[in-house]
C-alpha cells in the first residue's frame, strides 16, 4: 500500500506537469511566427495567414528581418524584439536555421515551440544530431517542442481559436482530440472528418515527436473539458509503458481510438524511412491496447465510423442488437455483418418492416426494440426505392428513440444507414421533452456493415468500462533487497552488459521466495487439458512481456506491470478460473518483475492450485538475469 | 472421352436454350404492363412510366380495363386484346390476381413474365402453392418468369433501352451485368454504383427466383457482348452444381463477383424469413466459389471497389505492388494494408515522393514503377495539403502510364487514391498515341486500404485465369454397371429411403476396383507428417462434398465433380506434390461419385504413392450407400 501510494503521487505530479506544459502550447495568448514572409506560398506565410484568418483570440506577431509588415501586420526583426514575451513560437525556417531561432525564442520566454522543417532525425545521423541539439535547447528552458517535421497544431475552443498549422480550413469545432504522427495524413483526415460531421477540439501533428508525443497530448486531453474522445494515428512508441499507463487512465473516462500504422514488415520499412523510428511487434501492440482499453481500428474508414458513433450516441449496455429495415435482403447482410463482428442477433432482433414501411412504422419498431430489455442497440436501415423521403423516416426514428427513452429512462445507441447518406443525420433540438442532446444526431453509415463494425467497437469498449478498474497489487510481505542481493552475488563474475546469466534452481527458488511465489515440490498436475507454460521475456521496446499458454494453442501475451484485472483476463483466456491463488501468483510475479529490472528471462510451468497445495510455478524453471552495462 | 463429349454437347444445348429464353426476357420488342393504372403511385403505373421515360426502343402497352388511356397512351382491357402479341408481360397486380393474368399472357404469346407482387413462397405454404401454380403456367408454355416478389429488370443497351423496374433512374450504361436476390437492395446498389462511376449492361431483380435464377442470367451474360463483368448478390442456391458449372465457364472469360448474403446463422434466419430459402453452409459456398473462380466479396463496399478496378484496368500479372505517395504516413498504412491482403511489397516498391511532389514527380515515379519488371501493379496516392491541384497530378499519373505502356508494350493496373475523391478519375481520350481506352479512366478510392483490397481480389482472379482450365477426367477402363450391381445386391434387404447402409470391406473394395481405385494392402505409410484422411459426405444442398486433411489441421473442402485442377489444388493445400498417382486417384474417385449416386458416405485414409506402390485408400475404409426413396 505504501509503495502504491508513492507511485500514485508521482503519477499525479507527472500528469499535472505535463498537462500544464501542454496547455501553454495549446492555449497560448501570444504567438510569434518566425519565417512569415511577404511571399504568398511560403510555409511561414501560410501558417501566419491561417492564424489570422481563423480569428485567434490572442495576439500573433510575424517575425521577419526583411519586411516592415507581413499581410498588413507589423513585423519584427527578431523574437527578442517583440513588444511582449511570446508563449508559443512557430519556427518556420529551414532546418539549418532552426536551432538559433529556438534559442532566441526560449530566451525571450517562449514555453512552446513548433518546428515545421524537415531535415532532422528522419534523414540520418547528422539530422538526428541536429534534432538532439534542438531538444536540448527546449528542455534546458522548460519549453515544449512540437515536431520537427510536422504541420503544427489547432485548437477550436472559441476562447482560443488557434490554427497554427498548414491545414487551410479550421475543422468544425467538436469533442474529438486528434493526434497524428503523419503530418499530411493528419490534415487529410481533418478534412474528411469534417465532411462526415466529426468536430474536433484540438489537433496536434507531431512529426518526429522529438519532445511532444501522443502520450503527452493524451495526458492533456485527460482533464480537458473540451475533449470527449481521443483519436490517435501512431506509427511508433517512444515509451510504451508510459503510453499504457496514461491510456489506461484516460480510457477509463473517455474512449481512446487508435490506428497503429506500420503493422506489417512492409509498413514498418516505410515508416522507418520517413520517421526514423524502429518498428515494434504487432502482438505486443495488441496487448498494450487491450490492457489499456484502447479501441484499436485497422483502417482510417473504421476510425471515422467508430468515432462517429462514440461522439453521438451513448455506450451500449451489451452486445444484443436489433436490425430494422424495409428490405429483407438488407436485414440479412446486416445480420451477417453483426454476427461476423461478434454481436448477438436473436430472431426477435431481425425486423423486416416490408417494402411499404414509412416513418410511423419505423417509429413504432424503433421504440419497441429500444423498450425491449433484451436489446442493447438498434441499427435502423432505410432503403429509398422510388419515391420516398428519408428525412421523414429519420424523424420517425428519432420520435421512436425519444419515446423509448421517456418510457424506460434508458438511453441506448441507435445507428442509421440511410443507404446512400453518410455522416450524421442531425435534428434541430426540439425544446423541452427531448431527453438529451444526443438524440439530436444519429451516426449514419452508407452501408450497414460499417454500422455493425462501429457498434462492435463500442460494445468492446463499453465492456472494458464496466469492468472494475485494474489495480496494481503491491504485497508488503516481500523482500526485494534480499532478492537483489542474490542476483548480485550470482552475477559477480559476469561482465557488465554481457548476455543473460542463468541462475541455479536454488538461486531462482530463493528469488521467487522473496516475493512469496511458490515453486511446486510435486510434479505439475493440471486439472485437465495440456499443461500451462509461463514465460517472461524482455522486449527491446515494451520491456518485460508475459506469455501464458498451452502448447499448440494461441498464447495470451501481456505487457508488465500486470494489474489484478489483467491477470484475471489472462487466466480467463487460458480457461483457468480467475480466482484466489492463481491471481495472487501472477500479481506477485508482476511485482517481482517491477522490482528486479535485471531479470532477463523466466520460463516455467504454471501449476494451478489443487489438493490444498497453492498455485505455483513448476519445479524445473529457468531464470536468467542480465547485469546492465 | 466418349462420355465427356456427350456431357459437353448436353451442356452446350442447355446453354443455348437458356441464353435464348433469357434474351426474349431482356431484349423484348413488345412489352405489356398489366395493372398500369392512372393512379400516379401504383407499382404498375410506375413501371409503365419508367419504360416510357427511358425511351424503350420497342412498343409498350398499358393493360387496364378501367381506363381508355394511361399516361396518355392508349390502354387495352386485357392482354388478349392487344394489337400484337407481347414478348414480355409485366404483371403488376396483387398476388391473388397473378395466375389468371399470367395464363392470359402466355395464351397471347408472351415468352417472358415479370411478377412484382409479394405474397408467394416467402409467406408460407399457401403462398408456395400459388407460386407453384404460377411456375406451371409459365413452364407449360415455354415462358420464363422473373419473380415473384421482385422489382423487375433493366437493359441499358441503346438498341433496347428498357427499364421495366421500380428503379426510378436508369443507371449509366456500362459493361457490368448485375443480378440481385434482394429487390430493394438491388435498386439501391444501382443508385450508389452510378454515383461511383460504374455502368451497367443489364440488371435483374429476381426476388423469389421461382424460375429465373442467378445461374440463368449468368448463362446469358456468358455470350452477351455488352457484358464484361458479372456481379451477383445471392442469398441462396437453387442448384449449386449447375451454378458451379456455369460460373466456372463464365469466370474463365469474364470476372464473376459475388456477395453471398446469409453467411451467418442470424443472416440465414433473416433470409429464411424473407425469401423462404434454406440456408447453406459457408464452407461449402467458399469451396464452390473457389472451384468456379468466383471472386467472393464480403461487403457491398468491397463489391464496388473490386468492380471499379476490374471494369477499368487490366488484370495484374502477379502480386507485386508499388506504392507511391507524397506522404510517408500514407505509404506506411498502404503497405500495411497490402501486406494484410497478401500482396507483396518490396522495399523498392515503397516510394515516398515527399510533401513537395507535383505532377511531374508522379509521372516519373509511376512510369519508373510500371517499367520495372518486378512490379505488377501501382497504387498511387496523392494527399492534397494546402494549395494543390489533384487533377494536374492525375494527368501526370496518366502520362506516366501511357509512357510506360509505350516503352514496354505491357499494360499493368494502376489504382489511385486522391484521398477524398472516390469513383473513377476520367480523362478525355487524347487521339492517337494513347494505347488503349483503358488509360482514360482510373479507379480512385477514398482510402488506400480499399485500393489494396480491390487489387488483392484482382490478383487472385488473375491467378485463376492463368491456370489451365480444369477438365473433368473420364476414365474408360471402369465398370460402373458392375459397381451398381454390387450396391443393388447389398441393399436388396434395405427399405427404400432408409438410413445409410454400410458395405462390407469386400463390397467396398469391389466397387472401388470397378473404378480403378486401389485399396492399400499395406498399412498407410506417410512421407512425413500426420496421416491424411479423406471423406465424402452428402450435403443436402451441394450434393457430395469431398474433404481431405490431416487431423488437427484445417481440411480442404471441395464440391464434386472434381476437375484435374481442383484435385491439384487440393493436394497442394495439404502439401502433397500434385502429380501422377495421387491426382489420378482423386479424379477416379470423383468419377465414381458421379456414377454412383447411391453412395452416401466414404471414409478412408489417403495413402500417397511410395516404394513403387501406387497411391491408394487405406484398407480400413467405410463406404455406405442409401437406396433412394
Amino acid at each position: 500500500a505504501g509503495a502504491a501510494a508513492v507511485l500514485e503521487r508521482a503519477e499525479l505530479r507527472e500528469r499535472t506537469a505535463t498537462a500544464n506544459s501542454m496547455a501553454r502550447l495549446l492555449r497560448p495568448k501570444v504567438v510569434a511566427v518566425v519565417g512569415a514572409s511577404r511571399e504568398q506560398g511560403s510555409v511561414g506565410s501560410r501558417i501566419f495567414q491561417h492564424i489570422l484568418e481563423n480569428n485567434f483570440t490572442g495576439t500573433v506577431y510575424p517575425v521577419n528581418n526583411q519586411a516592415v509588415s507581413v499581410h498588413g501586420v507589423r513585423a519584427y526583426p527578431g523574437v527578442g524584439q517583440l513588444p511582449e514575451p511570446p508563449d508559443l513560437v512557430v519556427v518556420a525556417v529551414p532546418a539549418e536555421g532552426v536551432v538559433p531561432v529556438a534559442e532566441e525564442a526560449v530566451r525571450a520566454g517562449a514555453k512552446g515551440l513548433i518546428v515545421v522543417a524537415s531535415g532532422f532525425a528522419e534523414t540520418g545521423e547528422a539530422g538526428a544530431a541536429l534534432q538532439g541539439r534542438l531538444v536540448d535547447v527546449a528542455r534546458a528552458n522548460g519549453a515544449r517542442l512540437v515536431g520537427p517535421n510536422c504541420l503544427g497544431l489547432l485548437n477550436t475552443d472559441p476562447a482560443i481559436s488557434l490554427n497554427a498549422s498548414l491545414a487551410a480550413a479550421m475543422p468544425p469545432a467538436g469533442r474529438i482530440g486528434f493526434f497524428s504522427h503523419s503530418a499530411a495524413l493528419g490534415i487529410v483526415i481533418l478534412q474528411y472528418a469534417g465532411e462526415r460531421g466529426l468536430g474536433f477540439s484540438t489537433f496536434v501533428s507531431a512529426g518526429n515527436r522529438a519532445d511532444v508525443s501522443g502520450t503527452d497530448v493524451l495526458e492533456y486531453w485527460e482533464e480537458d473539458p473540451a475533449t470527449d474522445i481521443a483519436m490517435l494515428y501512431l506509427e511508433a512508441f517512444g515509451n510504451p509503458r508510459r503510453f499504457g499507463r496514461v491510456a489506461r487512465r484516460v480510457s477509463g473516462r473517455k474512449p481512446v481510438l487508435c490506428v497503429k500504422g506500420a503493422r506489417s514488415r512492409a509498413g514498418s520499412t516505410a515508416a522507418g524511412a520517413h520517421i526514423g523510428a524502429a518498428p515494434v511487434g504487432d502482438v505486443e501492440v495488441d496487448a498494450l491496447f487491450h490492457q489499456a482499453g484502447v479501441i484499436r481500428v485497422d483502417t482510417l474508414e473504421e476510425l471515422f465510423d467508430a468515432a462517429l458513433l462514440l461522439a453521438h450516441q451513448p455506450l451500449p449496455g451489451g452486445n444484443r442488437v436489433a436490425i430494422l429495415s424495409n428490405s429483407g435482403g438488407v436485414v440479412t447482410i446486416t445480420a451477417d455483418a453483426c454476427d461476423g463482428y461478434g454481436l448477438h442477433v436473436s430472431t426477435a432482433g431481425l425486423v423486416d418492416l416490408g417494402p411499404q414501411a414509412g416513418a410511423e412504422d419505423y417509429r413504432a419498431a424503433v421504440q419497441r426494440a429500444l423498450e425491449d430489455p433484451r436489446i442493447d442497440a438498434v441499427i435502423a436501415i432505410f432503403l429509398c426505392v422510388g419515391e420516398c423521403d428519408p428525412e421523414l423516416v429519420s424523424r420517425g426514428i428519432r420520435r421512436g428513440v425519444v419515446g423509448a427513452e421517456r418510457s424506460t429512462g434508458v438511453a441506448k445507441p441507435v445507428l442509421l444507414s440511410m443507404m446512400g447518406a453518410t455522416g450524421v443525420v442531425k435534428f434541430a433540438f426540439e425544446g423541452k421533452g427531448a431527453l438529451a442532446g444526443r438524440t439530436t444526431a444519429f451516426p449514419s453509415y452508407r452501408f450497414p456493415e460499417a454500422a455493425a463494425r462501429a457498434l462492435a467497437h463500442a460494445v468492446a469498449y463499453a465492456d472494458y468500462r464496466r469492468e472494475p478498474p485494474g489495480r496494481l497489487v503491491w504485497y508488503e510481505d516481500t523482500d526485494p533487497a534480499r532478492a537483489r542481493a542474490v542476483i548480485e552475488a550470482a552475477v559477480k563474475e559476469v561482465p557488465p552488459g554481457g548476455g543473460p546469466h542463468r541462475l541455479t534452481p536454488e538461486q531462482a527458488g530463493e528469488i521467487l521466495d522473496c516475493f512469496g511465489v511458490h515453486v511446486a515440490s510435486r510434479p505439475p498436475r493440471q486439472n485437465g487439458g495440456a499443461p500451462l507454460d509461463l514465460s517472461v521475456r524482455q522486449h527491446h521496446v515494451f520491456g518485460p512481456v508475459v506469455v501464458l499458454g498451452r502448447a499448440g494453442q494461441p498464447a495470451v501475451v501481456r505487457i508488465t506491470p500486470l494489474t489484478d484485472q489483467d491477470v484475471r483476463g489472462m487466466l480467463k483466456e487460458v480457461e483457468v478460473p480467475p480466482e484466489g491463488g492463481e491471481v495472487e501468483l501472477l500479481c506477485r510475479l508482476s511485482q517481482l518483475i517491477e522490482e528486479l529490472p535485471w531479470l532477463a528471462e523466466l520460463e516455467a510451468a504454471f501449476v494451478a492450485a489443487a489438493d490444498g497445495a497453492p498455485a505455483a510455478l513448476g519445479a524445473d524453471l529457468v531464470v536468467a538475469v542480465t547485469r546492465p552495462a
